[in-house]
């Protein structure tokens, strides 16, 4: 049935890819749920099928978290709507709520899935620091008062580099996979209040990425130091880390392909 | 009895001066109105009265309207409560809402008042340009998706400076005051997709910036030329001038004393 009902979908003549960028704050997470929780794909599947006049099932990269937000989400879908690709963004942002934009769409390869093509992916997370909060990154990135260490948390994000299996920042509750990923970047900047972290890797585990942050900042906090941050990756030990970051400040940047 | 009051009010032992921040997106304006209609200046005296024990009836540099956001609003008041004053921001910050944020608390004299005592205030306004609107800026700029010329909106703005009748750009409404004033900064800057435009005055008169901004934007758009923009300065006329620009782009950035 469920193959069956694939194949239908397939049967459709085109396969649009769409990015997206949207604030989580409002949203429990990206992924289909029943009503009245609120979910992104929810809302932009009902928006879709208003301009595409088809019933529409979407395929997204992966799921973002509640209160998790996007600046490149990638999703694709099966159509037989005839709407000109060049008129699909503004069509779709007239009526979409303003904390979702569609920033790109494109007609994909049928054998194109947002899902299972995805090659790499490339989340951020910010942190604001200084004496008081800021009222406009309130949603927007996780407010630390106290001084970080940014040189010690660099050393510590540099050991996270390679293939290794990321047990240790592992939740439970996420799809099976295999725990060995390769991260090929894990870096830090600061600039002015705001401090940046990128992380790109070919996959990340069940709130990975919070995880991580969460025992980077105890580095950046010297409560930890950066060779016991070494230590925790290679206890494949979700005890031994510390507590997950909040949602906040977490950004699925893009998606490779 | 109103000068009683304000007597009264005078004999208490301190004058406190706040700066703040917040994110007017959830506000019907800063001042004191009759609730429900929610304000900040409600919110805030609520909360000083549980951190100083006291009535508390502040004053502050100016109102801003519904919508308006603010990174250096001015604030003063007089109070016998006993909490040490570096300890007051946090307090605050404590139990205040996080879109308004108390960044700076101090001892004023006992002749300063955030209203009067104010010499020159800045404000700035943001516009975010670009082929989609983003979701992360939807209440903290003006999204304008068709091209701007900024050297003729800055050839534009330079027209301002000076000691001028701005009363082309003045709404209906407004406290009685002189539409004379003296502008020492009218400027613009882009950086990636956002615009800033910052506006230094000995006082504005109501709405000023927004009408401002709105008929400066017609001359980005080619709508209305430099020139035109001059000889609306000099019309002294409110119909010569174009609709007024959005709330969510304006904020009152700080006061000068």
């Amino acid at each position: 049935m469920k193959a069956e009902h694939k194949e239908l979908m397939k049967a459709r003549r085109r396969n649009i890819r769409l990015t997206l960028a949207y604030d989580g704050t409002a949203y429990h997470g990206f992924q289909r749920q029943t009503p009245p929780v609120v979910v992104v794909q929810n809302i932009l599947e009902e928006k879709l099928e208003l301009v595409f006049g088809d019933t529409i099932e979407l395929s997204a990269s992966g799921r973002t978290d509640a209160g998790v937000h996007a600046h490149g989400q990638v999703v694709n879908f099966f159509t037989d709507g005839t709407i000109p690709i060049d008129r699909v963004c503004r069509a779709l942002n007239s009526i979409l709520p303003d904390d979702i934009v569609v920033t790109e769409a494109a007609e994909a390869d049928r054998d194109f899935s947002a899902l299972h093509s995805a090659k790499r992916k490339t989340y951020i997370y910010r942190i604001i620091t200084g004496e008081v909060p800021c009222p406009f990154e309130r949603n927007t990135a996780w407010y630390i008062r106290r001084r970080l260490d940014i040189d010690a948390m660099r050393r510590a994000l540099s050991l996270l580099i390679g293939t290794h299996d990321y047990s240790a920042f592992r939740a439970a509750g996420g799809a099976p996979m295999s725990p060995v990923r390769t991260m090929d970047r894990a870096d830090i900047e600061k600039e002015g209040r705001i401090i940046t972290m990128t992380f790109r890797s070919d996959g990340f585990l069940y709130h990975m990425v919070r995880n991580i942050v969460g025992t980077v900042v105890d580095v950046g906090l010297g409560v930890k130091t950066p060779e016991r941050f070494g230590e925790i990756i290679a206890s494949l030990d979700r005890q031994q880390a510390s507590a997950t970051a909040p949602a906040c400040g977490l950004y699925l940047e893009n998606v490779e392909y």
